[in-house]
């Protein structure tokens, strides 16, 4: 076998131990429901139905952080460790959905969105909008407890005190700090200066996603495998820059993906009226009367598709688009740099490449 | 000194003891989010003030089923578990809030409503409610992780595996899946069976409420001392009708309180559409026409006066309220028995009757 192939055997037996799990512990959590109720079962329906797709990619670092760390391939600990990532992420979706008014997630309805067609369907009284929302922020709220939960099933590799612990509470604590930076950008962005609108949404990306999507899940891994010090601070060298160009990528196909590829209507990051790096360079660096016109077209849910080419149009003209993918590969420079410096083993160090890879260049 | 003010003066010593840790907790969170931004602060000032006041009801039945099962006066571990009931608590009405539009908490502004306000003040762009949900549903979630955070720096008696992380767990999972119920009652009763709906909404007030506010606590406390199953049993013969008495008087207050006491405006229970076990018996006992106004009143925001004076005449006059009451009596007779069958010492005995006495008998 290459190595290649290794990877991706090791990598499916992991993500099948992950599914496996999940899928137990979500059944047992169903029994535990069905002694409530049966009107309770959509809520870990729900849940099921989100953890069953997805890139894997946060259990996937840290699965490659437990191994570059010397912690033994299929361990049963590292398994747990990713059910707890897949499930924190879950929650963060279904309550990133409320938030941003998403309503569709992997091509499909949204939690709120279901709970919301689950009223119509039944022909329930009163509002079906209010309804899903009140179901979905109950059933994120069950799935945040779910992940640590699964998390704390680890067992003194995860025990009160332990490394792995401490990277897990301020993984939580980050992100959630890292989304109340991007919801007040959205409504605080276009009454503070724009010169600093760039720094404001690089500090957005690095809480909300970077250490989130990356960095974290990768020392997380490392440290229940008992990486030294010196081994966490080279990952983190590696996985937040890695991280900051995966989220940028994100932004870039929030506004220029095909619908068909991304799974998510064209401009939706528009209307949402997300202040990504992509768009702080496009305020700072278009004539002022295409800045204004972007500042009052952002976060208008009617926007249509004309209003979407233009400031498409405005974003590629002032060379927005240009400086974002410049930095994006400046950042995946930066990243793959630190990773060959990496004490790692051929197996891990190919399997992490192999993702950061993936997480830059894709298109959706 | 007599056993009541032996009791008020260890009770106080352990309020103060959980409310000095919940301080230093979010005092080090705070520290950790000043170095994320400075932006972010006003997350942890609501769940500052939101755990600064409060009943204290569930870290209370926490140290008497923790006393009454030996375990010492004083000890960190049980002060650690009332600070994570309380962030636990906190959490839960940060969300619920949102679910029932409650625009105020204790007398004061509720979470979402102080991001709505810090929006308007601020003369931010885009719409303010719609950033006060947003946002104070990122603060529960934070309230959430913190309270699991600090369950677990209990350290081994809350570890993996341990009755009290069961009891944990089970807490967490049932009260979910009890509010889920408690607002798709609001929804889904007006078109199911009238004649079921006294038993619903005893099914939601055991598992939103009774089981969360004193059965699971109690429960707790007692595992986290190393109760022996007899003594869990015994405990939740009692805790199990009382937290049901318990809700049952919060119900009645719902709609006959006194809003100066309740700090809640009168009838905001009725303009949920909260269909609560009163409700149930109302439904059921009222000429059918009176029935059918109900059901047309129940959960329209714009209920006045007049229809609030009304709906309280309707449920009056059809004995609904007498049968209430009755209910109440029943259960807290239970419980009260049940309490004097523990084979409890004298300090904790006196405690948990005399916590019984106030959630069963309050006007707040």
């Amino acid at each position: 076998m290459t190595a290649t192939s290794h990877v991706t055997a090791e990598q499916t037996q992991f993500i099948n131990g992950v599914a496996g799990k999940l899928s137990g512990f979500l059944s047992e959590q169903q029994d535990l429901m069905a002694t409530v109720s049966p009107d309770v079962e959509p809520l870990i329906g729900s849940i099921s139905n989100l953890v069953t797709g997805g890139k894997r990619l946060r259990a996937l670092m840290c699965y490659w952080g437990w191994r570059g760390a010397g912690g033994p391939a299929g361990d049963p600990d590292i398994i747990t460790a990713g059910c707890a990532l897949e499930l924190f992420q879950a929650a963060a979706l279904i309550h990133d959905d409320i938030i941003d008014r998403s309503d569709t997630r992997r091509g499909g309805p949204s939690v709120h969105k279901r709970f919301n067609q689950l009223h119509e369907m039944n022909g329930w009284a009163l509002d079906s909008g209010r309804f899903g929302d009140a179901a979905a922020i109950l059933t994120g709220d069950l799935c945040l407890s779910f992940s640590e939960e699964s998390f704390t099933e680890i067992g003194h590799r995860a025990a009160a005190g332990s490394p792995a612990r401490r990277i897990f509470n301020v993984m939580r604590a980050e992100v959630m700090a890292g989304q109340y930076l991007d919801i007040l950008e959205e409504v605080a962005g276009p009454v503070r200066d724009r010169a600093g609108s760039v720094e404001r949404a690089k500090s957005i990306i690095r809480y909300k996603s970077a250490k989130y999507s990356t960095e974290h899940p990768l020392a997380l891994g490392g440290a229940l495998a008992g990486a030294p010090e010196g081994l966490l601070k080279g990952y983190s060298e590696f996985s937040l820059p890695l991280g900051e160009a995966f989220q940028m990528r994100d932004d870039v196909l929030g506004v220029f993906g095909d619908p068909e590829t991304t799974g998510k209507p064209a401009g939706d990051d528009l209307r949402e009226g997300k202040r990504t790096v992509l768009v702080g360079f496009a305020i700072n660096q278009a004539p002022p009367a295409e800045a204004d016109y972007l500042d009052r077209m952002l976060g208008n849910p009617g926007l249509g598709e004309v209003e979407v080419a233009e400031i498409r149009r405005v974003i590629v003209e002032c060379g927005a688009l240009d400086a974002t993918e410049s930095l994006i590969a400046e950042l995946s420079n930066r990243a793959f740099e630190a990773l060959e410096r990496l004490p790692l083993e051929d197996l891990p160090l190919v399997a992490l490449r192999q993702l950061a890879e993936a997480a830059v260049s894709r298109a959706a």
